[in-house]
């Protein structure tokens, strides 16, 4: 009787799922899409590998997606925001270390003087992120990240960094996986740092990240199982890194992959180098009245911090056929309407 | 039009699928299992976490299983199967090296004296390994593993290997999988030993698979993008390599774990730490008539190659809870009756 009694509510609540899906399917998937060629060729890829019977369809197990995180699926100007929670951990634990005051990168750091703090190159960044991501526990690390994220805000916008998603590209991720598509993360940015809380924003789970990584170890403290984060790292997922963390975790070739910078080259390629129907994206940052505008390709000012498209890889793109995004053109709205 | 035929039809599949799952639902999910302690054991634990309202109840992203695969999930026994593989191939590609009739260990391999070919203990093995799993790309290693797996048969029952997966623990995935539950693979075999095959196996797609792997690299091989694979270990998948391989892959504490060995030991104990409702598992082979009886737990003889449960874990599963399958008396079946 209770089987009976489930079997209905469970077949109900499928048909009520299918048949909202199939609305959403009629309607248009891509409503912050201006219609054009970025829009067209999304939709034509995804048409082709999910019609049965075309001699482009791709198996739902087959049907990978990659996507960068930082400049790609949120904003990463004027620094990525992993930067931005490194510094403000740096505030957050200066009462405990008193030392800092004369030791750079945090003296200069404490000052706000984030130029000269990041003078002592590769060397001042790996002391700025062993202080803050490290020397922890895992659930320790993952629980200051929730605290943080939850309401941390961009320096110039004041919104929340979860508010600064781009609506566009959470519609694509949407449309993916509605069409069988698994999508995954593979980003530059620290694994750990993104697994909190892209569940939530792109609807991505943890398992479904990769990114760069530290060394960790497992040991028992007092008497409990737990990882601790050291102070080494492990893996950078950036250029050449992208194609072996995606060998290494996803353990097959994408078929789509979507990028913004120079470290999503490789990534780009590695897609595009296998058999079938592909689809490779670039975004373009050129929207300096709603994002920021940075390249340098196509006359856009040079990024600070953070990769972006630069002429060389606009011309593999074109060569490639790859989709390159104009934001200005390209998109109806940048950031959600609605407040997570 | 077509849209709403679409519909009608992805319904009235979901319908049947229900009914079909229902129907096996209302059946037996265990129908290999002698009733017992151990098939109780797991029975009772899911439906503690998948009854809504239960103190125990846990959310279907948070349901995560474990699985170790050599004596786990498969024989591995006189050796594990990938240590035949490996033999396998070198006898292969014997004919293209004659200088290894000289050189230790193919010498001895080419002999059949696994004995003496293993006595130079870590740097033969790695030696073994370096010519059969290396040098190659990733997708000329996959076609390699595909080939040889697909036919590939045990030295003493003349089964194939793939027919020589353990039934009962194959309706124990299909179960979980059946409650909401993500099925991995995390194993001291080769990540990329695994993947081709799993898939077909198991239900576990290659990127749920967590093992042991070698250093890659990204380049281009005659214009085409390619992952190579270098003759250099990347990480060991066994002891507390377990938990840290799972940190790395899936970012979340299983809530259930499956093993038979003390390489399984700190995933178990890493799965048992977290809060809330915790299942482990250990297979013990005591089923010398239908499959093999080592250990060197319960009088047990000590087996020569791979690991198992010893005297210490035997303990420790009881101090902690966890439940020990007796191969012997709560199987029913070992392998599953029909051939692949």
């Amino acid at each position: 009787m209770r089987t009976t009694l489930r079997t209905v509510v469970v077949v109900l609540a499928l048909v009520v799922a299918c048949v909202f899906a199939t609305a959403a399917y009629a309607a248009d998937p891509l409503p912050s899409w201006n219609d054009g060629k970025a829009k067209q060729s999304i939709v034509a890829f995804v048409e082709k590998v999910t019609t049965p019977g075309s001699p482009d369809f791709v198996p739902v197990p087959e049907r990978i997606a990659v996507f960068d995180n930082d400049g790609t699926l949120w904003c990463e100007q004027p620094m990525p925001v992993q930067v931005q929670f490194a510094l403000d951990r740096v505030k957050a634990l200066a009462p405990q270390h008193p030392e800092w005051k004369d030791k750079e990168p945090f003296a200069s750091l404490m000052k706000g003087d984030v130029k000269t703090a990041f003078a002592g190159g590769e060397r001042a960044l790996m002391e700025l992120f062993a202080v803050t991501h490290t020397g922890m526990t895992s659930e320790e690390f993952t629980q200051v990240v929730k605290e943080w994220i939850a309401t941390a805000k961009h320096s110039t916008t004041g919104r929340r960094f979860l508010d600064m998603t781009y609506q566009p590209m959470l519609e694509v991720l949407s449309y993916l996986r509605a069409n069988g598509f698994k999508t995954f993360i593979v980003s530059g940015g620290g694994i750990e740092f993104m697994r909190p809380w892209v569940e939530a924003a792109y609807g991505v789970p943890p398992e479904q990240v990769v990114g760069s990584s530290i060394k960790t170890k497992f040991e028992m403290r007092d008497g409990k199982p737990v990882i601790v984060r050291l102070p080494e790292l492990n893996f950078v997922d950036d250029k050449a890194g992208k194609p072996i963390g995606i060998y290494e975790h996803i353990g097959r070739r994408p078929i789509a992959a979507f990028g913004n910078s120079t470290g999503d080259q490789q990534m780009l390629e590695y897609t595009h180098g296998g058999p079938g129907a592909r689809f490779e994206l670039l975004v373009l940052h050129d929207d300096a009245a709603r994002e920021f505008a940075y390249g340098p390709a196509r006359g856009l000012p040079d990024a600070k911090l953070g990769g972006a498209v630069t002429p060389a890889l606009d011309e593999l793109a074109k060569k490639s056929g790859w989709t390159v995004v104009s934001m200005k053109d390209d998109w109806k709205v940048v950031y959600p309407a609605s407040t997570r």
